[in-house]
C-alpha cells in the first residue's frame, strides 16, 4: 500500500488503523465461516454475535442502564430528523428545539414539515452560530427538547448539556458520540450517524429510553417506527451489516485499546489543547468559535486571508494532511480530530502549521 | 485464510471472489488517496467517481435511456414498500398490487397502513404462492401496478412481466435484478435491496422514470421523497458509501468479467438446468414451485421427510455447502444461486445431492 495520510476529514472520517487491518485480514473468511462478513446471513450466529456485541459495547461504554434500548437505523441523522417528531411528539404539546447551526436547522425544518408545534427556545443564529446559547430555559410543557451536541460546521460543542427537568432531552450526537462520558439519564433519545466517530456511513446509532416507546403512533410505516427496531433487535429487515460490524470493531478498539470514555476524553482534551493553544498563540491563525463553546472534535480556524487559506490547504494536502478545507457553506479551514485521529497526527499538523506560518506569516 | 465455502445464502449472499479481493487489496489505501474507502469524504472526487460509475454501469447494463434516474436509498426494499405509495399514489386512483408471497404481502400492507385505496388484482395465495398468477389483467385506472419479480421464499419468478398498457409497472427486483435483460420502458419504478444480486446490505438501488417524479407530494420529509435523491445525486446526506462502492465493483465484474446481462442470463439458465434437471430426475428431491414459475435465483425443494432435510442441511454444511436451509417461515431446503454463484458451485452441489441420495434414498 501507499503511505497513509493524516486524515482530518469531517465525515466520513479517519478510522483506527487496527480496525481497518482487522477488516482487511478477515475480509475473505470471517471467523472461519468460509464467507466474507459481506456474505454471511444477518440471521446467522456470526452476524448475531456481531450486532449483539455492538449493542453491549455501546451500553457499557455509555453506562446505559436497562432503561435504554440500542438500535441501528439506516438513513443517517437526516432520517432521524424526520423520525423523531413523527414518533415522539405528543398531542397538545410543543416540541422544542435549540438552534446551533446547519444540522439543528435541518432538524427543526423536518419537524415543521410534519406540522408539529415547533418552538425554537434558544438560538445562536444572531452570533452566526459561533457559540452555544447560554442559560437555556426549558419549559416543562414541551414534549421534548432537541439539541445538537457538537456542530461540525461551525466548530462548537456543548460543554455541559442543558438542564431540562422532567422534559426528555433528545440529542444529535453524530459528531461527538463516544468522545466523552456523560450522564444519559435525562435523555429520551440520542442518535448519531456513524461516519464521524464510530464507523463508516450507512447507519445511525439510536439510543432510546424505553418509556419513549409508548409515544410511537400505531399507524406509521414499519420502517419509520422506533418500536419496529426495538422489537426486532434492529432486524425487522436486513440491516446495514457491514456498518454495524465496523462499528463493533471501533467500539472494541475504544474499550480494549483506548480503555473507555474517560481515557478517550483525556486524549481528546490533550489534542484540543495542542491545537487550540498553538492557534491562540500564533497571531496568524484565528479560531472562529467562541472560546467557551469550542469543539474538541472540529477545530475551525481562519488564516489572514482567503488566498492564504487556499495555499495552506493545497500545501497541506501535498504534505499529507487531508480534509482541512472548511465546509463549503462557510469556507475557512477545519481540522476534524475525532477519536481515531491520534495526538501524533495533531502534533504533526501543528508542526506543519507552524512551518507554514514562518514561510507566509 | 481458511477455505471458502460454496455459499447458497438467500441474502446477504455470495459475492464474486475477485470483488472481495479487490476490496481487500485497497482497503487501507483507496486509489492512492492514502485513506480507506471507508474514510474518504462522500464529497471527494474519489467517492464521486465511484457513485457516478455505479450509476452509469446500472444504466448501461439495463439499457436505461435518459428517461430514467438511478439513485441509492437506505433502508432496503422494506423502506421502498413505504416510499412507493407515499410518493407515487394519485388522488382518486387505486394502487394495484399482485400478491406472490411474503414480500409482496408486506408491500401491500405498507400501502394499506397509509390509507391508500389498495386493490390486489391477482394473487397466488390460494396455491400457497407456489406459482406466478396467470393472465393478469391490469385496469387502466390504476396509479401503478406493483409486483415482485422473484420470490425468494417460495422460489418463484416471473418469466414474462405483466402487460400493463399505460399504467406504470413497479417492481421489487431485489432478488433478480441484473440476472437477465428486460425491457425497462413499461416501468415507472424498479427497486432492489442490494444484498442478493448486486452487493452487501445497506442500500437499495432505485430506478425511477422521470415522469414519476411529478407525483412526489411537496410535504413529505426530505429523506422520504424520491425527488430529494434525484436532485442531489443520492447525496442529500451521506449515503451508504461502502455499499455503493461494492455495488460498483460487482457491476464492473458483471460488465467486464461476465460480459453483460445476456451472458449472465445464459449462465443463470445453465445453472438452473443443472439443478432442476437433477431434482426432477432424482425421484428423491422434489421442487416446490410450479414448473413454469420456477425461479432461476432461488431453488426450493423438499426431501422425502423433515428428518432427512435436517440431516441433509447438516451434512451439506459439514461438506462446505452453506445456506441450504429453507426460509424459517416455510421450512424445506433452498439453494440460492444468484449471479455470483458459479456453475461450478451448482455442479458441486448436485454432486453432493446425488451422493446424499445414494446413502439415504
Amino acid at each position: 500500500m501507499g503511505k497513509r495520510i493524516y486524515n482530518f476529514n469531517a465525515g466520513p472520517a479517519a478510522l483506527p488503523l487496527p480496525v481497518l487491518e482487522e477488516i482487511q485480514g478477515e475480509l475473505l473468511d470471517f471467523k472461519g465461516s468460509g464467507m466474507s462478513i459481506l456474505e454471511v446471513s444477518h440471521r446467522s450466529k456470526w452476524f448475531e454475535d456481531v450486532i449483539n456485541e455492538a449493542v453491549e459495547r455501546t451500553k457499557r461504554l455509555l453506562g446505559l442502564g436497562d432503561g435504554f434500548e440500542v438500535v441501528f437505523v439506516q438513513g443517517g441523522a437526516s432520517m432521524q430528523f424526520a423520525m423523531i417528531p413523527m414518533n415522539l411528539a405528543l398531542n397538545g404539546k410543543p416540541v422544542d428545539y435549540i438552534n446551533t447551526g446547519t444540522w439543528a436547522t435541518k432538524a427543526i425544518k423536518e419537524a415543521k414539515v410534519q406540522g408539529k408545534d415547533v418552538r425554537v427556545i434558544a438560538s445562536s443564529e444572531d452570533q452566526g452560530f459561533s457559540c452555544i446559547p447560554e442559560g437555556v430555559r426549558v419549559d416543562g410543557n414541551a414534549a421534548y427538547v432537541h439539541f445538537t451536541s457538537n456542530n461540525t460546521i461551525k466548530g462548537t460543542q456543548w460543554a455541559e448539556f442543558p438542564e431540562s427537568g422532567s422534559v426528555p432531552l433528545i440529542s444529535d450526537m453524530s459528531s461527538d458520540i463516544m468522545s466523552r462520558p456523560f450522564d444519559p439519564s435525562p435523555f429520551g433519545l440520542i442518535y448519531a450517524g456513524a461516519q464521524k466517530n464510530i464507523g463508516p456511513s450507512g447507519t445511525a446509532l439510536v439510543i432510546i429510553r424505553k418509556d419513549m416507546l409508548e409515544r410511537v403512533p400505531a399507524g406509521l410505516p414499519a420502517m419509520l417506527k422506533y418500536s419496529t427496531y426495538t422489537e426486532e433487535g434492529s432486524m425487522y429487515n436486513t440491516p446495514a451489516c457491514f456498518s454495524i460490524y465496523t462499528i463493533n470493531l471501533v467500539l472494541k478498539w475504544l474499550e480494549e485499546k483506548i480503555g473507555g470514555l474517560e481515557k478517550m476524553d483525556r486524549i481528546n482534551k490533550e489534542k484540543g489543547s495542542v491545537i487550540y493553544d498553538f492557534i491562540d498563540k500564533s497571531g496568524f491563525y484565528k479560531g472562529t468559535a467562541a472560546r467557551d463553546s469550542r469543539s474538541l472534535m472540529n477545530v475551525t480556524f481562519r488564516l489572514p486571508n482567503e488566498d492564504l487559506e487556499k495555499v495552506f490547504v493545497a500545501e497541506a494536502t501535498k504534505a499529507g494532511f487531508g480534509g482541512l478545507k472548511g465546509h463549503r457553506s462557510v469556507g475557512g479551514c477545519r481540522a476534524s480530530i475525532y477519536n481515531a485521529v491520534g495526538v501524533d497526527a495533531v502534533k504533526a499538523l501543528v508542526e506543519f502549521m507552524s512551518e507554514f506560518q514562518k514561510k507566509n506569516g
